[in-house]
């Protein structure tokens, strides 16, 4: 079949994109507002740019009651935390994907501990395996949303999860949780190995 | 542990961005260069952005030899097809994800259909279960990579894998492809389901 999205309002090609780009790593995005209160929310619109320097991006779209606390904060402060979920915090990571008012603190309501950052005006998730402090490179209108370009300054990484024989880390221990479409998400237990055709190519 | 990237070579750096962002979907953009030859590669460093309009990203790096193919090519035709990669298609995929000189055909290197996209002048895989054609809307330089936008004009769907009781995708049916680290991918099958907190809140 065919489909053409000027043909479909606008819920039937929101159901069509989230359903094709799957499955999404999840941005756990923990931020200050101006006065300090902290605020935490998911993004599945998310991806790695470049390595060099290390920069990350992820997409906010406004809610029905207006622009998203995240993007209101990065905008106003420059900075921002992206923390990964794994198995064991997926149901913290759902509360925190409700809509709530402005002065609701997300950390508290998921019952999850918010420390400061070390190089960035932003919390971050004490729970999570892995964090990611940010300072804001672009913020990028496209269509309704902004995309908020971020180089990542500093990482916390929970210790057992790094892998020093190879440098990476270890995809059985981290356990990331994988975003989907309506109300699903993937485990990403079922792991396995491909070779690259030619590794030693240069041409 | 804290890592700092400011202490770190270039290759450490690659490593933690790579295995910190999962599990990651797969762009298999497929293009044309100047003179028609058809073109194909994986890109997981790969997002959605905003569905008004249906908008979609990737990051291109250069490769040891210089700039890649695919990058070329949307440069020189502002368009390209975003195909999705399912279990059935990984070898094939992976495949396409060696280097090869110019000239190599990877369509015909890995067995697949290039069949001419409906609105925009690229290939499309046929034997994807999805493909989006796109337009581009910007080419923006981000370190040393290259962030791809594209605005999704057309979409091919395997008849199989469209659920019309959700107009969604059946997840169970797509079977897409994660990808993670080093020669890692993830099998999508062990999906389960959380119920927005509060899914009728409109604050």
């Amino acid at each position: 079949m065919q489909i053409d999205p000027g043909t479909l309002d606008q819920t039937s090609i929101y159901k069509l994109l989230i359903s094709s780009v799957v499955p999404r790593p999840i941005a756990w995005v923990s931020t200050y507002d101006a006065d300090g209160g902290p605020n935490l929310a998911p993004f599945s619109y998310f991806m790695a740019i470049t390595d060099q320097p290390p920069t990350i991006a992820f997409s906010c779209s406004p809610r029905a009651s207006g622009k998203k606390d995240t993007l209101t904060n990065v905008e106003a402060l420059g900075q921002f935390v992206v923390n990964i979920v794994d198995d064991d915090r997926a149901e913290q990571m759902n509360l925190t994907s409700g809509e709530y008012l402005r002065e609701v603190d997300e950390f508290a309501l998921s019952k999850l501990t918010a420390v400061p950052a070390t190089k960035v005006t932003a919390p971050r998730v004490a729970e999570a395996p892995i964090s990611m402090e940010c300072n804001v490179v672009k913020i990028l209108p496209v269509g309704r949303a902004h995309l908020t370009i971020g180089e990542i300054v500093h990482w916390h990484v929970r210790d057992d999860v790094y892998d020093p024989t190879t440098g990476r880390f270890d995809m059985h221990r981290l356990k990331p949780l994988g975003r989907l479409t309506g109300n699903l998400y993937s485990h990403i237990h079922q792991i396995f190995e491909m070779k690259r055709p030619n590794p030693d190519y240069r041409g």
